[in-house]
């Protein structure tokens, strides 16, 4: 008989409504804990409530950040009191300008350029470091090429935390300067991204003390994009829209959205009424617009070659899930050329003055394409998800922008190049 | 006798609380026009104000923006009803690390880089563009090298008005991308900042149909301003702070917080408190800061040569007011040079999270060097004014940040890397 050492109980944690982790194929339920995958279906894990009574009262008096919403995620009851980034309630648009422009009645955008690094990335590492705080972790680490990067090591900085993030060592310097500001730990590797990607799993099984926040702690990490939908929901004045279209990198997001719709219908603070989720890529990667092409429920990996980086990712985890939301919900999945992604952003700017990176211009182009195909009813009203900031990714509008004309300084010059 | 033709009657303009136009120096009054200098006495015009009755409910009760101080700004009552960029309401934020590390015992930071394009200009703009729309323009302009061009094109962009953007044709390319992504006119203009700034008065008057904001609209784009001094009063819980350090450009941000402090207290939105207010400035371009060392009343204009570009205004024609400002309220002036703006930068994002241009670097690194000179009391509560954002100037770090190393994908590579 070998000896076998007790499997220690499960630390009794304090992470607010979150009772247990489920597995999303089985439903396999275990204690809360820093972990990813079912070891009984091998699914990804995900977080399961209690709770109790939550009025809207609760959530309007709390503070202006996403921690009024902390009776609907898995962090603790205190977790306003620990320093973090705070990110959260940036605004939704009323769009006039874009409707008219893309032929539809009612359209909003919510803007999470106003987030404290500029992407809703600040959202979902918000909530893995107040889960990682109460698992006892003490280094926020995480593989990325972009905004993640930037949302990790500034989020670590403003609790004290050591960060540990991992870049492509071809990583374009601007990307890299914005994460190094924030003075954590930041190792470049050479490789391209899947390298990375391996190479962070390796870590975060070796080292006890870090929060890979989108591998050990992801399932609290991907429970931060409820907030998009709670924000959404309680800036229309508590309802749900009628249609939501949302960028599918992992997937992880969109299925969020969809689960913090539900939530809020379930819980009573809005009337669940029908919405339709809508997904956007870009062609150069659209594993999951492919598989919803082709009536398939699987999602077949692609290798990657488009201007969205941030949502490139050839093999996203969450896809089938997107896959059925979407159908569930009765919306449909569409991919859109990188030209049309510029010009996705571009329209977006010209209307409304607001300037998206990449995976906006998706959204924005891709809402375009389902409106012009009749798949997003034009008379319904509808949201955009504007996640990330122009300002991160310039060069995608290479040549196409610039001066209208140089002249010299004087004032007939300046009138006859406004009347060319 | 010469025929005259009838001089008009002032439009009657619904510019909210706002009354009429004041001089300065000697206080000549004039109806509300877009004017900016007194024929009288040759000094700046501003507003003057009949508020009337003011409670924190009618603020409390507002959007999430600077509409909600709409009873204190000069814009219409019906402000919030016709597309603009609505900026404000930004994170006040507790930093205590930063606190920490500089020695002192309560610090917040005003972080203005959530607004529409990342800068304080938001405010000032939009305020410029509601009064601009009550005036009967139709173009929205201004000379720029940065932040104001951003925010003129893009609100421009939102209301669906034309915009008029001259540009040095000598800026770098990321900037101007920036301006043109909104598809306004934009100008390169063969000159430097001086020629383009002349250029502007010279359309200011040629035009009558053109809003340059911070020419012939000057009095009302200004007051945009304010917006920092009621949300931080506000975010406090209806109290002004002790101290406030603020950085200078043309003086008018310092003059117009102060401004806004002493009209809370006059209406009785937040007692009378005593504050003191602080002025930064970049050593490369310190005209205000050299006066106030030297006892002078009267600003030396001088030829700017610093990294902090959006603060680079070599003749401040606010200078003199900032003089008074400071000295009134028992404040300071500082300037701090290159280097230090750099460390400045890095300072607030290692301790705090905060990426911003550097601009907040002058702020940061001046509120340091007059918390060591014991000018800035370190037991009293202390604002600093963060008025724009890292991602616009990439440029000033230099070499000095960047990955800590590059290592082989590999955990032990990875291991003796962060051992080093």
């Amino acid at each position: 008989m070998t000896a076998v050492a007790p499997t220690p109980s499960p630390r009794a944690v304090n992470l607010g409504p979150a009772a247990e982790l489920i597995s999303k194929e089985e439903g396999h339920r275990q204690p809360l804990a820093p972990e990813f995958v079912s070891p009984h279906d091998f699914s990804p894990l995900e977080v399961a409530y209690d709770f109790g009574r939550v009025r809207r009262e609760d959530i309007e008096s709390g503070p202006r950040n996403i921690w009024r919403y902390k009776k609907l995620l898995p962090v603790p009851t205190t977790v306003e009191q620990t320093p973090n980034t705070e990110p959260g309630c940036t605004r939704l648009v009323r769009a006039d300008r874009l409707a008219k422009a893309l032929g539809v009645r009612r359209l909003w955008v919510k803007d999470d350029t106003g987030n404290p690094t500029h992407s809703f990335k600040d959202r979902v590492v918000a909530v893995a470091l107040a889960a990682a705080r109460e698992f006892g972790f003490d280094t926020l680490a995480c593989p990325s090429t972009g905004n993640l990067a930037n949302a990790v090591a500034a989020a670590a900085a403003r609790a004290g935390w050591r960060s540990v993030v991992l870049i492509p060592s071809s990583l374009e310097r601007a990307k890299v300067l914005t994460t190094a500001v924030y003075d954590g730990a930041l190792l470049a590797v050479d490789g391209n991204y899947d390298d990375v990607n391996r190479l962070a799993t390796q870590l975060a099984a070796e080292h006890e003390s870090w929060a890979f926040v989108n591998v050990n702690v992801r399932p609290y990490y991907s429970e931060g994009s409820k907030t998009l939908a709670f924000e959404v929901a309680e800036q229309l004045g508590w309802r749900l829209p009628e249609q939501i279209v949302v960028p599918i990198a992992s997937g992880s997001q969109l299925t969020k959205v969809d689960k913090g719709f539900r939530e809020l219908g379930e819980l009573g603070l809005v009337e669940a009424s029908p919405y339709r989720v809508f997904g956007a890529q870009a062609t150069g990667c659209s594993p999951v617009s492919s598989a919803y092409r082709d009536g398939h429920d699987v999602v077949q990996p692609v290798r990657p070659d488009t201007i969205a980086r941030s949502l490139a990712i050839g093999n996203p985890a969450d896809g089938p899930y997107v896959l059925d939301t979407v159908r569930r919900t009765g919306g449909a999945i569409q991919d859109v050329t990188d030209d049309e992604v510029v010009e996705g952003i571009r329209l977006l700017a010209r209307t409304e003055g607001i300037f998206t990176e990449t995976a906006g211009g998706v959204t924005v182009a891709t809402a375009k394409k389902l409106i012009e195909s009749g798949s997003i009813d034009p008379d319904a009203e509808t949201v955009l998800l504007i996640t990330g900031d122009g300002l991160k990714t310039l060069d995608a509008l290479g040549d196409r922008v610039g001066p209208k004309a140089t002249v010299p300084p004087s004032v007939d010059a300046v009138q006859s190049a406004l009347d060319d």
